[in-house]
């Protein structure tokens, strides 16, 4: 990156001038991996390990996912200085066997240093919420909460939302997600066409810290919306693995969709 | 697989408890290959060659995969227990031209063992199926063959895909695979937008034996439908292949969508 | 490939009976590039090289590859006999800087050959087109221009797109592309369910050389309604890496969609 921005210019590499360098604490890019085989694994990360901060294996596939793979995958990410961690979907299954502290212990053994606490087909209240996050945090881990129901056309209101949102960062999290599943449609934030509900997200936005949230956004259009309220230190989550330099395009002013906001502030400052 | 269940705990790896190991005769997962490159190829085997038994090479690719890529895609299907076959419309090209026979001679040159029988673009009687289907087990060839048209909105009668059904379970097919093609729109047992025809399938299933059909369901609303009905014993057809490890969750309830059922049947164990 | 049909019997292999090999001037393929990594790149042109003649690296993405990735893509795409070049959206950041002869420079420095000029989110008169194109000439380049905004809903009148189209084959470019974007939805020939604008087309064939065309068709049913008007001929652009064999199966006839056509001169060449 460094030898190639120097290559085109850097004025031509990030027309952002914005763009924190890894490891940053926000402006982060979550991954979904639904099932990569190792070496697309590494590829991705040599192409792109450095604007991926996290890699989540989708909701179960960490279970089935053959061991030595597994591992590989965690020397990997760690080498690109990404943290790999499996979805929340397995951890709710953990708790619901009651072995969710067993579920830590694995993930730990396994050389991972985050989990995400979720409730999306579970039900839990804000102290369990509480008390789970204190557990994984005793242990030593990491732990990204995600807040919404995975059932079709689930919103929380705005006062359980930032009642949770206040109540999982009292208990240690580093981030807060906004439910958007893996399809970003009908769901959450989405509608069933996909499209973002930018009222709910204003109003949250009133309240919260944009920088402690990630919002998982599939689609392109979905990334367009969040970055033209947000702007660059937005975190996005399951993001595909074959659109991270697409996304990163966008973050830079590097696709045309971005790009005629950088053609206006560039006329503003000649004109200034 | 083994070891990565030793590590979660059996009870977390399978909620659903019955899910069968290969070589299995039913519960199978068909891959669509539209054009995997060898290293992705061998890269999804080693990731998931435990849930896949069949790897289509999609329509005519076959005739244009070159040769070394073509044999070394059989080699490594072999090493994995998976069975490589050419798709059904590169069989109904054979024998358009009159060349089935040479066709079928040249699948078992290359060592694979199954083809494909279909009459989606062609004219086939019954009596000509069932020719067509002993003249490739006389050859030592396994057979699936496939009812549907290819045609957009085309459903064969619930009778007439009875009568072929029975047609080629007596010529001695395997499965039998109910079209959907890769699109798994407006073709079929779906209609414009991808939604299944229960009501088509549930009528099916009164005369035919499941675990005998192959359901081609590219999408995931699909294969869960199939799943409601059918249970794990379903066979998936025109699975993509970065779609291997989601399915398999989805039939071991570990993705949100099929969980609640096996949380409900947890409560339900513990209740009684 | 040779070998492959061979195999199966040339008259299997190609249906159409027309396909030109490589290098070809048209019947051209332009992949998509829109993030690979440098083992997925290999193992995409060892497959399916002989199809492919341009890949583009999509908008900005060349700017944030990797240095020895670039480098590494360029030298595996000529020894495919394949043109890399960089996305347009690159070329108009790059002019909007005032920095396009640097631009030119790079590319040539990286070893590549071509540049595709456009002004999709820019405004270019067609004398600055041409002293653009003339420019890259000039310097060595070859030169593919796109005509289109990426505006949704624009798309040129008849009388401005043959205008450009007259005037940059005038200064000198080798193709003009027809924008389609990435998604092929809503933009120039495409409204908002990716259907073609038929008659649109048919215009434009009346008075423009087909050969001298790109289509950006990243949709199947794109890509048959193009082959349907202009034949094995057609030019197609802005393909996804994993749909390169099935659009060539599409082209030489080995596919369900194509078939009908050919099956039908079939029994026309044996009725006369």
């Amino acid at each position: 990156m460094e030898l190639t921005a120097t290559l085109w210019g850097q004025e031509l590499a990030d027309l952002s001038n914005e763009r924190r360098r890894k490891p940053r604490a926000f402006g982060c890019t979550m991954v979904i991996d639904k099932g990569l085989g190792l070496t697309s694994f590494r590829d991705l990360l040599e192409l792109a390990g450095e604007h991926i901060d996290f890699i989540k294996l989708a909701f179960g596939t960490a279970a089935i996912t053959p061991l030595h793979i597994l591992q590989g995958k965690v020397e990997w990410a760690k080498r690109y200085g990404v943290s790999l961690y499996p979805g929340g979907t397995f951890f709710e299954i953990a708790h619901a066997k009651g072995k969710h502290e067993r579920f830590f212990h694995t993930v730990q053994d396994l050389g991972m240093e985050w989990v995400e606490i979720s409730d999306g087909t579970i039900d839990l209240s804000l102290a369990e919420r509480s008390r789970i996050i204190r557990t994984a945090k005793e242990k030593g881990l990491r732990v990204v909460s995600e807040i919404g129901k995975k059932t079709a056309g689930h919103l929380p209101s705005l006062s359980d939302f930032l009642a949770t949102y206040q109540n999982d960062l009292d208990s240690g999290v580093t981030y807060v997600i906004m439910e958007g599943r893996e399809s970003g449609k009908g769901v959450g934030i989405f509608d069933e066409t996909g499209r973002l509900n930018r009222s709910y997200i204003e109003e949250i936005l009133k309240r919260a810290e944009p920088t402690r949230l990630i919002f998982e956004t599939p689609e392109k259009s979905q990334q367009i919306e969040i970055l033209k309220i947000i702007g660059n230190q937005a975190n996005f989550g399951n993001i595909p693995h074959n659109e991270v330099l697409a996304l990163e395009c966008l973050r830079r002013g590097l696709r045309a969709d971005t790009l005629p906001h950088y053609f206006a502030s560039c006329r503003r400052d000649t004109e200034s």
